[in-house]
């Protein structure tokens, strides 16, 4: 290679899942068959009226077209009037939403936009890889803050004030948390809202988990005060089955939003209309599918709650989300425990450690499998202990 | 605000077509009825097929989860095919192809994952103002290499080996030209290769404008050891009228690749399968599609040239792509010229400056526009002139 990557490249590995699923694939290729219960890829669509609307939309000759970088007016409006019904939060469909190709770009884009080289990010440990990796990749500098099981997954904001705080212009946080499934509350929110207020921090809040297996869904958006520091993250993916889609949306006070736009306009185009149209019919979907999705989650927490017990861990059973988080009970090196099962029961199960520190000794299994394929999987785990 | 946006952020302002457009519907909802005929955005619509395999695809629930970092088989398959029967270049499907959600962002790819602060990037004025953008976003400095209508827009590369050329760590190239239309050709690409060896140099060649208004499209990636100095961005936008869709490649060796990967990879997920099929599709259509879409720009650019003649512009009747890009005889203020057509005549032309210091006293007028529509815009411009 005669032109050499760039410095920020040089310590970033490729995001986890995309070298796991790459090794998955090769040993699919030699016929073994590998059962991925570990990442969280919602298996069962969306609403047939939103493919519906797909396709009517896709058959008009104007929607072809490039879109505003900020999203089409529709797809704004139906975020904002879901901030009403769901949170009862009022969100200025003009000027405080920028649609977003799926949450994950957005981590990105706050980091570009906010963060210099040098500046410190404040991270949970464990949390979503991508908070560190886009932090870094904008030049700046990691401070992870402990979640601990015994604090209920929360922050310690006496051991965080304890930190050097001088530099840190952005905080992550996640409620309901991923991995642990632990819920956010109006408290914590407050807690976390008047900390960045006295501290100058950007806090965001990344939310796409709310109404999955969650019944008091919140938005940090709806804490007062709450624009002057805050912005949140919300997707179509798990609470509409749209993962694929790649549809989400960042909220915020505008003059933030406006930066943020300043670095998406000159990266990318609007999203494809008719997907547009499309998620704003997904966001007028009402309480009813939001229950039968959890009726389905509900029975497949529990046959791998039984794949959790026959690996010897514990677990939370008033956590949300669309994960089982477990704890191996003797201590185990969760990393050489799923590489085990990975080799010789050809199943996949996502190790905590990937999640940071606090997540070693943890497994995640994700609920976006049927029971049947979560009964083979307990099927070939037995073989194999 | 509390919290500063990122030093990168600050000397960047919004694309200048997000600021435009959102003057311009500013405009129209007091009832202005502006006429933009300055844009290119495709108005024809993909073939019927495309549609048609969209809504299958969407149709199988199984299309709806996440996918790969990379992009399907199917896609990156039909990227390799196209190269070969148009290019009669072989670009391996697996490791030489990364699909992008438009060749747009691929600009931004690169630049973050080549470019460190201080190095240089050689930029061709005019040109797509993205190139600039993005290089500074990534913390690098430009220099503009002059395209000059004397030299047919191509690059004097005696006066460019005269500038400091050490830091200079991407060259930016984009044939057929945007905004002139200037085609390339086999003895350029050979040259630019040559000289991103001798000086290694990393060279992008931004390529989505091949097949329109162009005899003999051809890719730099066919020419002798491009593969170790250059890399090619290519899109469905234009060729497929497909612009809204966001489907495009960057092409280059496997190690170039990898690195874009590593950014990419922790910055977004997968694109929406059926979108990828659809766009596999679309990249088999055969010839007669793109001859048919040529025969209708070549009806438009008639009536466009009426338009240029009567604002007393020069233009090239052999220049390619979906603009016509004119010149003010009188040497004219271009962005003068078009705010009063704006204000006066209610249409839309693009000035010339906006594409850097050579473009000044320029206009470009895009074929994505019906010759009713582009006659009225002749009505309209006759009355105020």
């Amino acid at each position: 290679m005669i032109i050499k990557s760039s410095n920020r490249i040089k310590h970033i590995k490729p995001y986890y899942f995309a070298s796991k699923m790459a090794q998955i694939s090769e040993m699919n290729s030699i016929g073994m068959d590998v059962l991925n219960i570990g990442i969280g890829s919602p298996d069962l669509g969306p609403d047939k009226s939103i493919i519906a609307k797909l396709n009517e939309a896709s058959g008009i000759k104007t929607n072809h077209g490039y879109q505003s970088y900020k999203g089409i007016e529709e797809l704004r409006q139906s975020f904002s009037e879901w901030y009403l019904s769901h949170f009862n939060t009022r969100i200025n469909a003009n000027d405080e939403i920028q649609i977003l190709a799926g949450s994950k770009e957005g981590i990105m884009h706050i980091a570009m936009s906010f963060l210099n080289t040098g500046d410190k990010v404040l991270i949970p440990d464990p949390g979503y890889p991508t908070y560190s990796a886009a932090s870094r990749l904008a030049g700046a500098e990691i401070i992870k803050y402990n979640l601990k099981e015994e604090n209920n997954w929360m922050p310690d904001f006496k051991s965080i004030e304890r930190l050097d705080l001088k530099d840190v212009k952005i905080m992550w946080v996640n409620y309901p948390h991923m991995p642990t499934g632990a819920k956010g509350s109006i408290e914590l929110f407050q807690e976390l809202i008047s900390f960045a207020k006295k501290h100058q921090i950007l806090l965001v809040n990344d939310n796409p988990y709310n109404f999955i297996l969650n019944n008091s869904p919140i938005s940090i958006m709806n804490i007062k005060g709450a624009k002057e520091v805050a912005m949140e993250l919300v997707s179509l993916s798990k609470t509409y089955n749209m993962a694929g889609w790649r549809i989400g949306a960042l909220i915020g006070a505008k003059e933030y939003i406006d930066e943020v736009i300043k670095f998406k306009s000159n990266m990318d185009s609007g999203m494809f209309k008719p997907l547009q149209l499309a998620g704003a019919k997904a966001l007028k979907l009402d309480k009813s599918w939001v229950d039968k999705l959890n009726d389905i989650y509900l029975k497949r927490r529990e046959k791998v709650w039984e794949i959790m017990d026959l690996l010897n861990c514990t677990y939370d059973t008033q956590s949300s989300g669309m994960f089982v988080w477990g704890k191996v009970k003797n201590n185990k090196n969760d990393e050489e425990l799923i590489e085990n099962i990975l080799q010789k029961a050809r199943v996949f199960i996502t190790p905590g450690r990937i999640f940071g520190e606090n997540g070693k000794g943890y497994l995640r299994i994700s609920l976006t499998n049927s029971i049947d394929k979560l009964q083979e999987a307990k099927n070939r785990i037995i073989k194999i202990i």
